[in-house]
């Protein structure tokens, strides 16, 4: 099993897929595709890696390729067991499954106007409009799964899960942007950073030699 | 169990849970919210149907929400059967569930400019731009789709299954609007468009009383 991935410091969804390869418990090789401005929209346009758009992470295995990182987590979740992705029980399962879907088509001002780069830690400041409205929102969505859910674990639904993986790149993104949040929010993002997948992969980007100018400074 | 849509004609998104629903072989009842511009903003700011955006569709089963057309695919599929809604390849499972989660956060410039009205159909057009980049990506991806896995079926990975019902609205689309297509492609779409679920809801599509006059001119 192969996982094509993006520079760690930068590309959120290659850390969810990344995320989901080390969950499932299987080995896999990992091939980094640094995103560099020019070469990056290059490499996109040649279409050299995958019968995709040229975006990553990709998962590849034999005859299987897989280029959406939710799809990547069903993909390893049938292969490797449900239960290690997603709740048992039926409400939490479906609520989880809700939220990692919300994740994955929605929060376009939060993606866009505050970029992932786990290497940096801006400034504390408030935010107006549409990021604000993307972090009230997270923060009822993370505070329904905990208090429905949440058991004793640290996570949204206990033990770490899907759903957590979705979030992960918000919460370093909470992180590098100061975002202010309600302490049930600051316990639960200490406990997703000091998990030990979250904990190797922001690690190991401290030592990428690749930066991109317009991705350290703050938003 | 029960299931809360948008109009028929208009509600994508809604069109894709029900087919969902309708796949599970389970009962259902259906709680119609029709979206007037007016009350419609006035419900979704009032939140008042869901612990969510007030975005349809929601499934409601006792103590399970789940507010998500490709989430609920997954709750219905891990309780009716995965092979109701995924091939049992892993290969094809793999691109399927790759395509789904394409059409789930992608083709925004299709869904803003060709919103779906079962109820119309425009003169044939060509496309420009973002829209045109939308439709050749996805003339690929049912290519390849139907090339590698569509076997002697008629839909995309032979038998009709997820990645078919999160194409339905587009296949829609394209015959609202006039969309050129290959041939390969239009034989594909006259088997959604003849599927048993897909045409009872444009049917039952037709009768609906509301009318959003925005929906219901060109694009």
């Amino acid at each position: 099993m192969k996982l094509i991935i993006g520079n760690r410091a930068y590309s959120s969804w290659s850390f969810r897929g990344w995320l989901a390869c080390k969950q499932s418990g299987e080995e896999f090789e990992e091939l980094v595709v640094p995103m560099f401005d020019a070469d990056w929209e290059k490499r996109r346009e040649g279409d050299e890696f995958a019968p995709s758009l040229g975006k990553v992470p990709i998962l590849w295995d034999g005859d299987c390729v897989v280029w959406d990182s939710l799809a990547i987590i069903e993909f390893l979740a049938d292969r490797n067991g449900r239960e290690l992705f997603w709740p048992e029980d039926d409400g939490a399962r479906g609520m989880a499954r809700s939220m990692a879907a919300e994740m994955h088509s929605s929060f376009a001002a939060l993606r866009r106007e505050l970029p992932m780069n786990v290497r940096k830690s801006f400034a504390t400041r408030e935010f107006e409009g549409e990021v604000r409205g993307d972090i009230e929102r997270i923060m009822q969505l993370w505070a329904q799964a905990r208090a429905r859910h949440g058991g004793t674990g640290d996570f949204l639904f206990g033990d770490w899960s899907a759903a957590d993986i979705m979030f992960a790149p918000v919460v370093t993104r909470f992180i590098t942007y100061g975002v202010p949040v309600p302490p049930f929010a600051a316990v639960y993002m200490k406990a997703v950073l000091s998990h030990p997948h979250v904990a190797e992969w922001i690690d190991q980007a401290q030592d990428e030699p690749w930066v991109i100018e317009k991705y350290e400074t703050p938003a």
